[in-house]
């Protein structure tokens, strides 16, 4: 089958001609019929500091995909051929602490999907049925991909109160842009979308922002503070990892806020603990994953009601054979969710 | 000044020439520019066996209100003459276990407006400057006056999660109509609203309910169960009070799932505890007014920021003068919420 | 091997001579070396309306066991022979809406040890590894068996906030005795023990009660407003499913306060909704089960500490064959729990 | 009357004879009995950049005080001369966006006692009654005295699930020997205490650490995560503000973990938030004052229970006049709570 592979430890990727996936007693096979690229995927790419520490080449990675069932081991029950599924990429242990507290979302012990084992760049590609999300069989194979990271803004969201609250956006890539949108669905009263990228702050308003700031040109933290008569926002969502919108979050945030982070700084990140977070009485959230499978229910709740429409943030669509050219156009900047149909 | 009052134990009113309110040094004078007529002003007005228990004649009733500050006493420091304000009706001890727990609203010493002192049906009426809330001028005062009610909706339904949930409202009087309205703005992803009147179920609709039922003809159990595939309904807002609704309420509820009770049923109520509660693991919220003063910022964002918008309630309008008219509507059921303008 | 079953509808049991169970690929094989009795043992055993309902003889029943690993079957990857274990007795689907939410102690299609499938009063028990927890090789089988429904306790007490609280206890059976215990050892400030068994009154002293009271000559309500400055208990857990103390804990909650509900009333029970609990806002719960397995973790960290010691409650041990005295001693009440050793 | 006071800007305190405090209509005058040296008044004493920026001398300091009521003013309804009282030390608005939504203790207003306004290093303080806290007659005033930073710990520990989990206690100054007692109190099942000085380890442990550790000579994160099998804490109490016990606290936490900070580091920390917070799915809690008042109700009640006896953490007293002397020990480190006696 066609798969998009790194061969070798290094920057860059090949499309391979790759066995079909071998099929346990309890996975599922999928035919992949949307795939989207994520940051990591970029990481992966580049060869960063983190793959080069964490990838073993040969590897087909890619992890966000919608397909359709193709075949099941014999031990599978719930899952049937014909399917709908998108997949929750983290295959957890089931014994370790955090798995038996019920938070399995950072098992001690998890393996990822296109990082640790073969991914979903592929044409076919098998995991275990625990992990396959039927959806009904009129969603898209492209929303089905995308609901993974859809849940991570769910995810992120929903970790608090956030009807009848202000919220600040820091970063507008996919995760937050739907994390702009999820707000809106879920009551929050104002958005402040902070994003440089003049693209994704119209994707942003259209998603529902109601104020989008560029933070090249304004002080995003007077500013909001002046939206919120001087309080600051209730909820801030940080999905940028950017060092210096993590700070800015921190002081955007009212008094006993809420800071919620999702995006991955890549170095340490100096911050004024005791001015920003204890003084203030925040609570400051490390968002990992989705919630298994709380967070899947939530999301698969929205998108089918039609309370948040993920496909808005869709912007370009590429066969896997151009996956070069898509990557260029996720590094560009200048795009919404990019995906690959194998 | 001119005021309905009770004037004796019995049913009735009158429309009485009150002398103004005394306004002590922390108070506010308020001028009342339109109240709203709640389901206690009814029980009072017929005199019921809870009034004939708690109201001591003569007394104005009344207690939902929207109005202008015409003036304030000498150690009043927040609220300004001319200021569009609403007010919190459950004047509060601020000393007893539940104040000193931040749970003021089952306050141990409760004196509420209108029923245990002089209240909003007349052209004046005084309170604490603790129990203002100032809304910018731009609000009507009739919306001013049902934020009090919409607060309850409110309370009750950000009581829990709601946002991606699944939410049935049982009596669709002005409080249940909110609650249609709050959860559809907090991002419940199905609304099914219960209620005999059809001029209510059509408000229902209006408002955003996903599916409206008569119970008379409805077996609301099994369809509730079959919209929710057999699960149930992750939320159940009691707003009836009858006794009928909250025995089907526990059973429309799915394993895990949160009522909360807002409805007074006039006698006890018969339940199935083992069945209905304790072997499905459900959480049972007494919904007593609002919490003070979170649920004012959280209705006062929801409604400047206009995503509920609760005028659509309001169906009748009246002179004070013609408060017999306007108590023949409500007892009728063929109305949402009714207004009477001093 | 030998084991004790109902044989046929109606009354009593019998000791019989049993196959071993089978073992399925991800299935444990248990020798018992001690299993306690339940009151749901209890009602199977005279063959109440509940058991008649449920029940389908011939099945070998109970479900509280400790044991030693005999056997795993192929598939089993973290249970090894030799490990002394407690069980889980709620098989769950892990698929429906409940499981999925996380929520599984509430499963739709939960299937129960010694209820549904062959059960724990027998030299061996069958059941599947994700049921099984291994306890530190230093604990007593007999320790081992009452997890299962000490975890109950441990369910109750931490469902809500209890350290700084007063909690009050009303039935001491033995998951009464255990939340005592629990309530103690959480930091429950003071601790009143309502239980009409001299005997039982006097095992919930020592465990830790800081009152204990006779409902038959106390004015139980009163009495705890009184010892609580008239505020009433910050929590109650409801152990007894009597008609009279569940109204009772109604009124000893304080405004705000918790009620936790485990013991079944076998009819149903008349409540004052409006003034016990929708105007004083308390919370009430449904508590099912153990939550799995954040309810063990935390089980097993306040026993193998020695926070809590269960056995204190244990007062009676018969050989299996006794079982017919072990239960006329459980149903005569003066007892803590009783164990029957294979 | 005899105060100690800071009368110009730069180190040192002056014993001085002050007028004794004017008392409002609203306000308290509470002859102190015993007052507590925090470490903001050793900052306040030794001038460093924090009080030269915040502190306007003339001004008693000290904030810390257990007392009898002398006087009160015209308006003062609760207290009552003779009654013995503490007094939270933040003077809150009631009426900023954090007041009304019941988070007063990150009132945007907040003036403190001894930092804003005169203060307890005196023998007679006036504050407003409802910052008065009184207690019962038989408390003794030093306990009276201390419960206000006990309140702390009590805020800290109670922020989050404590029974039945693994707790670390980075820093025992007065405020980290409370979190041990308390979370001891509150059903921890471990508790490791780490600090430096011997002194205070062996406090720590007389408190109820399970373990102690000197973090100059052992690897604290790999010790606790040992302990507890590789885990980590369920929760991390941060009470030293030293940066390197900040790094090791986000490390110590298991994944899913609490990480509540108190300490105020004097400088910008650094922090790989991607691997040590993000990635984990940890909570992050900035710890401010007291909660107002649940905080007190619970310091109470867990004090004159006996559950928690703060005295054993009072190490030094001294006559007011020896403040010196007293202000020397603190800064010695091997002490824990010291009191001086007006």
């Amino acid at each position: 089958m066609k798969a998009v592979a790194k061969l070798q430890r290094g920057p860059g990727a090949e499309l391979i001609d790759a066995p079909e996936p071998a099929v346990g007693p309890r996975d599922v096979l999928i035919r992949v019929k949307a795939t989207s690229i994520c940051g990591t995927d970029v990481h992966i790419y580049e060869w960063d500091p983190w793959s080069a520490g964490r990838i073993k080449p040969p590897i087909i990675f890619g992890h966000e995909l919608g397909g359709v069932v193709e075949d099941v081991g014999p031990e599978v029950t719930c899952v049937r051929r014909g399917d709908l599924v998108s997949v929750e990429t983290h295959i957890v242990c089931g014994t370790c602490y955090q798995c038996q507290m019920g938070e399995a979302h950072v098992c001690d012990r998890v393996s990822i999907l296109g990082i640790d084992r073969d991914g979903a760049f592929a044409e076919l590609v098998a995991v275990p049925e625990a992990n396959v999300w039927v959806n009904p069989p009129s969603l898209s194979a492209e929303v089905a991909a995308i609901q993974e990271p859809l849940g991570n803004a769910v995810h992120s969201v929903l970790a608090g109160a956030v009807a009848g609250c202000r919220v600040a956006v820091l970063g507008c890539g996919p995760i937050g842009l739907w994390s702009v949108a999820v707000s809106r669905a879920a009551g929050a009263t104002a958005i402040y979308a902070v994003e440089p990228s003049g693209y994704r702050r119209e994707l942003a308003a259209r998603m529902g922002a109601t104020r989008v700031m560029d933070p090249r040109d304004t002080d995003v933290v007077s500013r909001i503070r002046e939206f919120t008569q001087g309080v600051g926002a209730d909820v801030v969502l940080e999905m940028s990892g950017n060092a210096t919108a993590i700070g800015d979050g921190f002081r955007i945030a009212r008094n006993g806020g809420r800071v919620s982070l999702l995006g991955l700084p890549p170095r340490p990140v100096e911050l004024d603990l005791s001015n920003d977070i204890v003084l203030r009485g925040l609570t400051v959230q490390g968002i990992a994953g989705r919630q298994m499978y709380a967070t899947w229910v939530q999301t698969s709740n929205l998108v089918n009601s039609g309370l948040v429409d993920p496909a808005t943030a869709i912007t370009h669509r590429f066969p896997l054979e151009d996956f070069r050219e898509a990557f260029a156009v996720v590094k560009g900047g200048a795009c919404g969710k990019v995906v690959l149909n194998p």
